[in-house]
């Protein structure tokens, strides 16, 4: 069978684009622009946890990246270099189409951003996969969560709550069991779960205008609790403006959930000040991107100054839904936490 | 219980020495110095391939951050900051002993150099652990594989082979169930398999005088053959010039064995000319490392130009013992490879 060299011979060496020394030697060698910072992002996909086990191997090797990108894009970052460790189980690393398939996936997106595998490891054990994700991005440009402002107004970008409907739907969830989704609907949330786009030319445009940035991976009000948290302002978010169309033959109540707690969107979710409203809605759609401006940061209304215990809380206090009539419809959960949801 | 951000809070955050931004946000943000390159190395650990089930959780929050700084010091790169991906099973994840006990193995050597933890992941899962390590160096000062000599000494440092004769012990293996190995040996065997000393300062002084160079994990005559391959060059290994003496009372036979075949030992193996020979000592002696000539660099002998050909026999035709008579007696296998030895 094929030796840990010959695997990442035959599947993972490539031409670099922009790497001094990559691959074979015990470091990669790269050269960070002048000027520039390296922004650095890690994310570790484990099966059963993030995917199924029969997952198509192109859509993991493409997420396992993506979800990577996303971080970068939440930063501003110009994506660069990327490292891969794999743990394999043994069978799955004498499968030529599985490997073949999953190297394909990670670069078809690898090339779209024009992303340099610059090493990694491989090593037998349970299916584990995890990127250290390089990029640049002008010093002092990074669009940081503490840099939130009262005042600002919160942005999400796309379909949120879309992917969180694909894992309801691949589970084959009750609550969605009588609803007959179109089945135009139901791949579309499939896709979104499986392939999702990470947002990094939009990520880079908002440099220019927005405070604060995160990626929606794990629920839009718990990511958003973290911009709150962090800047020390509270985020209002108005229910009547959720964008709710991409969900509309799901009923309101649980297109509500999708897109208030619903992970794994890796849309962004970011504030700014009112004065850009337009600057921003005309980069993004240049970018073929929506955007939804959602609610407005706060001078910390019901925060109680201390950072830690309002995230120990489930960030209620310092995320707030309100209704139409103003009225508080915060859920009562608001997001994934890999120890908490066991 | 925990949940995924307080086990970062709680374990793994600690105030950085050279970082801009660390932990809590998309990504770590830091500044690589003007005229330096970014040295990149990641290394996966795995439950029951790296590691036993019932290992100690310092040992091993020490050791998972020792074998990447082992890739920076064969590069000659000076450890700046690191990022650790943690899949864990609830029970660890509850176990506050446990945890603790790692992370005081990883920041202790950490801070023996330095080293910033920037960010990660941490996750549900199998037990795994992957660390992504960056070091700077001057531009073009690395050293390479490829970068070895016709005419070079080959050099090795320190204990080669002990950490093999540690794993000997701890797996019972029958070859010393009935040698009586004295304690003290028996402990330092033990110690440098389970807490290897990684051997930056010597890699930093070593880019004076060496051109290539590589950690031994994999087996003193396999990470050879990855220099001779990579340098189109034949490494002749004189068996007679191989350090023994920590293995003295070890039949030779089998202290041969772990010399030149043992993984595991994160010494350095390099090649320099041998106009340096003194000045490599004299260094070494400086650092009180202790450093072995036990070969020389060839013009291809026996090689067919084929360097993955090569690199698939196992690297025998590129790296060559001798003995005193100046017979071949290369052995058959040269070192591990997870996906070969199953």
């Amino acid at each position: 069978m094929a030796g840990e060299f010959d695997l990442i011979r035959c599947y993972f060496s490539r031409p670099t684009r922009h790497t001094a020394l990559a691959g074979g030697d015990d470091c990669a060698l790269v050269q960070v622009g002048a000027g520039q910072q390296l922004a650095v992002s890690t994310d570790m996909l484990v099966e059963g946890t993030h995917f199924f086990p029969d997952v198509d191997p192109y859509l993991l090797g493409w997420k396992t990246l993506a979800v990577n990108l996303s971080d970068l894009a939440a930063m501003g970052a110009t994506p660069k270099w990327a490292s891969l460790a794999l743990s394999l189980p043994t069978q799955r690393a004498q499968d030529e189409a599985w490997m073949s398939a999953l190297a394909k996936g990670f670069y078809a997106l690898a090339d779209q951003y024009q992303v340099d595998l610059i090493g990694g490891d491989t090593t037998r054990g349970p299916l584990n996969l995890c990127v250290t994700i390089m990029g640049e991005l002008p010093t002092q440009t990074a669009m940081r969560r503490a840099a939130a402002q009262a005042g600002d107004e919160i942005w999400v970008s796309g379909t949120p709550g879309l992917a969180s409907l694909g894992l309801l739907i691949a589970q084959h969830d009750a609550r969605i069991a009588n609803l007959a989704l179109p089945e135009q609907l139901q791949q579309a949330a499939l896709r979104a779960l499986q392939q999702p786009q990470p947002r990094v030319e939009l990520g880079l445009c908002l440099r220019e205008w927005a405070h604060a940035c995160i990626d929606v991976s794990d629920g839009l009000l718990a990511d958003l609790a973290h911009i709150a948290v962090a800047s020390q302002c509270s985020a209002v978010v108005h229910a009547a403006a959720l964008p709710l169309q991409h969900l509309a033959e799901v009923p309101i109540a649980l297109a509500q959930h999708c897109v208030l707690s619903g992970g794994d969107d890796y849309e962004l979710c970011f504030t700014a000040p009112a004065q850009h409203h337009l600057h921003i809605k005309a980069a993004a759609q240049q970018l073929r991107v929506k955007v939804h401006c959602i609610g407005k940061m706060q001078r910390d209304e019901g925060l109680t100054g201390d950072a830690q215990a309002e995230q120990n809380q489930g960030s209620r206090a310092s995320v707030i839904v309100r209704d139409a009539q103003g009225r508080d419809i915060t859920p009562a959960q608001c997001g994934y936490d890999h120890f908490q949801n066991t």
